[in-house]
């Protein structure tokens, strides 16, 4: 097992870096263009200590990583099971806005909280009086998660998330044609889009991942922003869901809680060890971040992260 | 958290039996009748001690409890890369026995070893001239990492899952038309159905996930018969599609490894602490013990034996 | 063979009458209550003569029967080639409403224009600067080839189709997502949502039918509305998709072209012979009227109207 | 509208030829290899005088066309009821060996008799007391409706059908884990494979095409071997579902019963009219002769054969 460094982290976008040229810059991405394809930066925040390698002062939008903190308001707000009798908790091996999935089991409810389909029905359980409140209350939320005041929502993002918004509207009114969802479509899409367009960095990114990894405790006060059960229930899901239909195979190669989004974001979660932020644009036909999706599978074997167990590094 | 004793399990039997009554027993299992619907037993294996409650000298058939060894053997014949050329490790999301989820995704191998194409195409990977080879291979296996010589299949079971086979033939038809099988189907399907059909009580479950739960090593000999990464390679998929369509409700509730099969059997593999053998024949539509499943999940609540973290007892 | 008469559609609607009690009348159409159940009319309309037999002032919308309208108009203005490349010509094998059908084939165009996104598809093919002027165009159409000028739309119903046109509105952006949608889909469905509103009686409908049935020709002027290639083109999709699920099963059994609409109406096309309108609102769960479907049956069997042959009467 | 002559037939082949270049021959059979690509031939017999142009000797097994033979039978020996019990009579808008849609709608039985799922449930409902006994009468039966008693099955096709059976093997045992089984999915299969294996040339094609358009009359003793309603539903379903899946299309632009095979044979039905055989090897996607569907269409245009009208030659 390595020693957490600058260094080693450092060796580990370098060797990542090359897979970068699998995948490709999600062009409705306003800021993405091609020179946005070969970009990878870490950041790893243990509590005590930030590491950081490559290109860290990049600001992403959050796209589905903003799916967990979603889905800790909610818990939060409507507890555990009143959210899961909107929405399931199963994996789905189909594509992220898969809507025959949801057609073909004849459900009520979306598979889980980190597809398309399942975070709008998640967005709906965020308490407010109007979209406003909603997400005024989110960015509430995500700013003491990360200790980070300045968070802000792009405008330009916003706009193009709409613009490009007809998969998820489809999503959202067939859910409204089972009974689904709890609040009108169109209202529970403004929340979401507005969600994904939440601006970070890599150290960001780690935050969110340090809060998740421990007690739930906001860095500044220590005071808990969420129950432990709420916590490692989102946990367990980002392990089985979390990286789209890559999850199973991030299950075996890294073992610990990830989110990615199609910004190329990845943020994890090692229980009881460390929050990891990662922003690497360019993504695979899944969604993931290719480089950053090697990037966590190093980082973990590097230095034995996965709750399923250790290999043996002198093999 | 409490401490782990015959009378906490007595307990946790007592308050899970009455979930047996929302299941119902396999008909085509010709043991099973109604007069095993209401019964529940379980054995822990620390390495240290055994412990026990409920009725636990039944013997009921492995079912795909099996497809876990198979998948072990597979590794160590083929290793990782060879294996999952040939079938997946995402959860699919559809039931167990699904076909259509074959051919929707258009893909040579089936989402992954837990459900019943990819055990049947895992089944093909099991070294050996012939299927009386390849399951005396099996059976040497199971025997080494339960330490019991005297485990056996039984015939009658084997007959029935024959005769019964339609569906899984019509799954090894369908991969031998997209080219993932490479042995002949009624080889693969005979060598699957023959480890269904090895029978095993409470504390042969429990022997079998002590081993899984800690470095796969010979209980008499102390020898590793598997390496650390495939080992931890099962267990993850035991995490994300063990559970049949339930994973994701067992990876929240649970938390940690674990195996089922539709004669109520479970296998659990507690990373670093234990192996959990259940056996509670009223299984639910998706395929798992009711009162077993109940089980697990006050067993791990009690226990802390949750992965992602624990919840607070005093609360 | 026998004669057509009152008297013989007396006989056939008093026989066809009791499968009223295998439906239901639809619960969203505002207008529809249980006394509407036990209701059957029939006119057919030879070009020279009139019969009728049970109820035939009642004014039902016109629902999926006007798609076959809205597919003439989209022909006369955009040509078989244009209106082909955005909608297919294929019976589907699934719900009329289905969405997953649209997603597994990764097609940009729906199935055909009798299923509901195909008849969108279809209505962004109607040309008008407008949505009232499309709709205008519309019913000028309708009322021609009717030779009603009395027509209208019901306020009611288009308010209740459009308060429950979230499903409608799923397969909508589903295909502004894939690109098989050239208008703005609230205004598709805008227009499709009033063409569904248009409130006919059995008369009406059979006159549709004889319009379809003959050369496409102005009941008042004899002018062609439409080239017979157009007509022929509609005929065929009716036969082989315009009876929902069941449009296989009235080939066999009727064996000439059917529209029917959730209102429990049915328009017959008989090529150069007859047009027949039906309406039954209590409806099965494929969408067609029971009592109305019975009818066309028997009437096919009296009148050998069946295009694929006829049986032998002294048998 | 055109006088049929061989010129006229001639010049048709000639200019649907070319179309040839855009299917490809099926590999598996034996027979066909890129010499037999650009082949095309067609008969057509009125029960007067038959007509030929293009290469009319060539022999090909009557693959999928034998599914409307096979349907005759089933028809003729259980009724209407009976087979239509065990298969449907729907459209299925998926490819002809989908077995997801068998699942998907879970029902006991496929959509109908012209997929192979269909006519492999129907080719048990041919009765016999062996394969052997139920073949017989399939080639007395053949051997009768075209006349030709010289009809022979190849030996060399009827191996390779079984040695590419997987998939066909899929089906047969999924409908029997489904009960839509009543003979063992072997010999169900073994007679499927042999009547696929049926030699013919486009004379014998044409010759099933005029009995079917006709009174179903053996052509030498004139007696009825079939009842006109079984006939016209056999007729029905062609339409409908004949031309695989894109049975829509050919009965807008040809309007007349037709079935095809991946060995490019097209028996054509025209009622009342004629007979028509048609071989052009090379397939497209869909499983139709690229050429032989051309001709279809521009021998439908020329002789006004299309059911649902006429266009007008002198516009």
């Amino acid at each position: 097992m390595a020693q957490l460094s600058n260094q080693l982290l450092e060796q580990i976008v370098e060797d990542s870096l090359p897979y970068a040229s699998d995948g490709e810059v999600r062009p409705v991405i306003p800021m993405y263009d091609d020179t946005k394809k070969d970009v990878l930066g870490v950041t790893v925040w243990t509590g005590e200590e930030y590491f950081h390698a490559g290109k860290t002062d990049l600001y992403v939008p959050m796209q589905s990583t903003a799916k967990i903190v979603t889905l800790m308001l909610a818990l939060n707000d409507f507890g555990k099971k009143r959210v899961f009798d909107m929405v399931g908790m199963e994996p789905m091996g189909d594509f992220f806005n898969s809507i025959g999935q949801l057609e073909r089991h004849q459900t009520e409810k979306p598979f889980n909280p980190m597809i398309n389909a399942g975070a709008i029905a998640t967005a709906a359980l965020v308490k407010g009086g109007s979209v406003e409140e909603r997400f005024e209350r989110f960015m509430t939320f995500i700013r003491q998660i990360t200790g980070n005041p300045d968070l802000v929502m792009s405008e330009e993002i916003y706009e193009a998330e709409k613009s490009n918004g007809a998969r998820n509207r489809a999503l959202a009114y067939f859910m409204q044609s089972t009974g689904a969802m709890i609040m009108p479509p169109e209202e529970a899409l403004d929340l979401y889009f507005r969600t994904n367009a939440v601006m970070m960095c890599t150290e960001d990114f780690a935050r969110v991942g340090h809060f998740m990894a421990n007690e739930g405790r906001d860095p500044e006060t220590n005071i808990r922003l969420i129950s432990p059960e709420h916590l490692r229930t989102v946990k367990s899901i980002m392990l089985t869901s979390g990286m789209y239909n890559s999850s199973g195979q991030f299950a075996v190669e890294a073992g610990f809680p990830l989110k990615s989004g199609v910004s190329g974001a990845i943020i994890g979660a090692v229980p009881g060890r460390m929050g990891i932020g990662i922003i690497g644009p360019a993504i695979d036909a899944k969604g993931n971040s290719t480089a950053g999706g090697a990037l966590v599978k190093s980082l973990s074997n590097e230095l034995d992260l996965n709750m399923f167990g250790v290999i043996e590094h002198e093999l």
